[in-house]
């Protein structure tokens, strides 16, 4: 277990100074183009060398007929090209002094047949010269901290704090615009692919040693050094914490795992008694790995399992209400000096129980500030979960009806909701217990993003808000219990 | 059991052909107001008489100082107004005529006291004339198809298929934005609210007659008339879907509800029995009750379990077929026959198993046309899971380094992407196999918006897209059970 990111191999992958890039041309439909124009569009700071037979110039930088006319020797080498050329090719990375690569190349053990005699023949490579490579059939990384998307998708949102190692690069790239769409980054991004030199567990140690890290994100079809992986897994969940999606439980998941990386998967229970050995956080969908991974490196952690709920809407209140107590989680008690506080905000329709159901406040505002500064005061409870109704289109037309023209209400009702967002997001830093909101209006509005963007998820429905929660105030626990068995140990 | 509209006393408050409105002002703040601007904004085309004591033109109406003075017998009463007025409005109702009526006004059963009581008066006001009303306590309704909304939100989208009877007003109100994001839209939309002269069973009985709802929304936070409800859900399952979301189950939810709306909730498992039972399909949150709403109502019947996932990214296919797996369906056996005409669009890095995973296209095009038609032409598959990735941005891409403007590369991109969402769409609807799609892009894009406009679901997670179709395999065998059971009898 390392404690320091530059003991790692995958250090030098995804902060190189320098790169060698195979496989890029003009041709911009081909897969190796398309990377390329990725890492150019992030910006990377580096120098960049296409190694390229027969042009001369690839998309702006000066190319090189071979690795061995560059002007240095390269932290990393890109390779996304034929199979059949990815060993020669490695072979001279290898003569030219290159140790570090990313083989994004497909069609090794994953296809059987002579795909098995080709890996070997390429680990055979690559220990010849000491080359610590990701891959092969990968997609590559991504660590935007450093300004660095090998993959074929652009990067999109800011750099975060959500760090993955995943056995699918889908679930690196394509989760790219998902993520920004809520305000979320990842820290350092890895596609395993056949993991034929470095694996899911020296991913994980690295993102668990990685400062941008706060919590981490593995995407499973099948782990094969399974001592190590608990191993590092257990001491690392001490310091962040682990989600897992574990795709291969069922007898469909298996197979469609095992014609995609070769993976060999085992029952879902041995997973599931796995993960919570290494006190990891078990997701049961993409939606849910992220949706974890959210709250965990988003919120402060969770004193216990009491929650407020407050909305202005009976029903999903109800539903919020229902929801935690599914997920284990319980309804907080208002305490007399709450109930009375509230009582001078609340109308004579709302309900000061819990859930606090305002109804219509007297002042729309108060919902943003005086009701949720007065339940986050709250001793008897831990959480807030929050339901968010009003929209831009609300708040418009009041202003509309006063007169004022469509342009100018459109323009002042988006910059209030992007206040009400913020002055909420400043209550919650305040006093530092975690909130959460959901809405079934589209989180593209500027309430919901300027929440986000401040470290306030936000869901589109109460049960995965609960769901949430209840992963959020599990991980002190999960941690709790690593610690005790260690200790008597 | 009706099997005519006409004959339930609901057909006319959904219906009306004039509307005395109580409550509605020129005060924009006020809740009246906002539900007569609403029904307004549909616009309703039949007669609307705002009666207030002071105002003489209410929103552009002219308005009537007392409902005795209407040139008219109105068919229904809308009264959003104080609670100590409405027993004294409906009886003068009742003397004008007036046999119908909505009562959104609250502050009855619902908040004990001298509540209690009040509901007691209520009924027996309404039934010395004779007046059918949904509420108190209620959000009233809403019926695109008769450009009719008496709620305080905007009715959005257009007239769809998805009747729902609700004991939550934010369940029909709040749903507006979300379903029309999706392509859907209510048929007919009841909140029930205390439910004290027209509950959940007449509703459902309403909405399993009415021609313009193809499948039922239901939200529970307690039955009544279990009895009733069981009869006529049974007899409505036959005709169509039922889908049901039940909050009350949980210690948490069976509190909030009670103070939502008086329910005495039951225990989770008796619930689950009693919607087996009716052959109602049990969501277990706000977005399943609405996906498998989306699946029920718009894609034809599965002839079984056999379903096809067509990707380009392997682990979204893993991920799609373990949860397929997980939800009691099937990875089709692809035939020799398919497989031989596949192949020829197919690049050797694509895998023809199932998943279906093509990598990359040789032509991209083929992934919305040839591919799909030869898949859903297979004899061993009953549904086809499609994984969409290709965003605008992503089309624009080629377009831009072709030397396209920015401009009209972004007009070609979309036009291109709805094409192809509209011509996979026409594919669905040729072979008659129900499809669905997902995606981790936003749905707001072109392509998804064409294929859910051409009646193909498209959800945001595997998981979603698989628990969808499992409901839509389950429908004609819960049907089938009580056909059968009702045959023995």
């Amino acid at each position: 277990m390392i404690d320091d990111i530059r003991k790692s191999p995958l250090y030098t992958i995804v902060n190189p100074k320098s790169i060698a890039f195979f496989g890029a041309s003009n041709n911009f439909g081909a897969m190796g183009s398309t990377c390329f124009a990725s890492m150019k569009n992030l910006g990377f700071e580096g120098a960049v060398y296409p190694v390229h037979p027969k042009e001369t110039e690839v998309q702006g930088y000066p190319a090189y007929a071979s690795v061995l006319d560059l002007p240095e020797t390269p932290d990393l080498a890109v390779l996304v090209m034929p199979t059949r050329l990815v060993c020669k090719t490695l072979e001279q990375c290898g003569r030219k002094g290159i140790r570090h690569a990313i083989v994004v190349s497909g069609g090794f053990r994953e296809v059987g047949g002579d795909g098995v005699a080709l890996e070997k023949e390429l680990i055979q490579v690559t220990e010849r010269y000491g080359i610590r490579f990701l891959g092969p059939n990968c997609i590559g990384v991504a660590n935007p901290h450093h300004k660095l998307n090998t993959t074929f998708l652009h990067y999109e949102g800011s750099a975060g704090h959500i760090g993955i190692a995943s056995q699918s690069g889908s679930f690196v790239t394509q989760m790219f615009n998902y993520l920004a769409r809520f305000q979320q980054g990842y820290s350092t991004a890895f596609s395993i692919g056949n993991g034929a030199n470095i694996d899911l567990v020296d991913c994980l140690e690295y993102l668990g040693a990685c400062p941008n890290t706060k919590v981490i994100a593995l995407y499973v079809e099948g782990i094969h050094r399974g001592r190590d992986f608990v191993e590092t897994a257990r001491r690392v969940a001490l310091k962040k914490p682990i989600v897992a999606l574990y795709v291969g439980g069922s007898e469909t998941g298996r197979k469609a795992g095992f014609s995609h990386t070769g993976s060999m998967a085992g029952p879902d229970r041995l997973y599931d008694g796995i993960f919570r050995q290494c006190g990891i956080i078990r997701a049961t969908s993409v939606t849910e790995l992220y949706d974890y991974c959210r709250v965990l490196g988003a919120l402060p952690e969770s004193g216990g399992r009491r929650t407020i709920i407050q909305t202005h809407s009976g029903g999903p209140g109800a539903a919020a209400a229902d929801a935690l107590g599914r997920e284990g989680l319980e309804l907080a008690e208002i305490s007399k000096k709450t109930s009375e506080k509230l009582k001078e905000l609340m109308p004579h329709t709302g309900s000061i129980g819990n859930p606090v159901d305002i109804t219509f406040s007297k002042n729309p505002l108060d919902f943003f500030s005086a009701i949720p500064k007065i339940l986050l005061q709250e001793e008897n409870a831990d959480m807030l979960l929050v339901y968010f109704l009003i929209s831009v289109e609300m708040a418009t037309r009041p202003l509309k009806a006063m007169g004022m023209d469509e342009t100018e209400a459109l323009a002042q009702a988006e910059k209030l909701m992007k206040d009400l967002g913020e002055s909420f997001a400043r209550l919650q830093r305040e006093c530092g217990k975690p909130v959460v909101g959901f809405s079934f209006r589209d989180l593209s509005e500027p309430v919901f993003q300027a929440l986000m963007a401040e470290g306030i998820p936000v869901f589109s429905d109460p049960k995965r808000a609960a769901r949430a929660l209840s992963a959020l105030s599990r991980y002190p626990r999960l941690r709790e219990k690593i610690r005790a068995a260690e200790t008597a140990n």
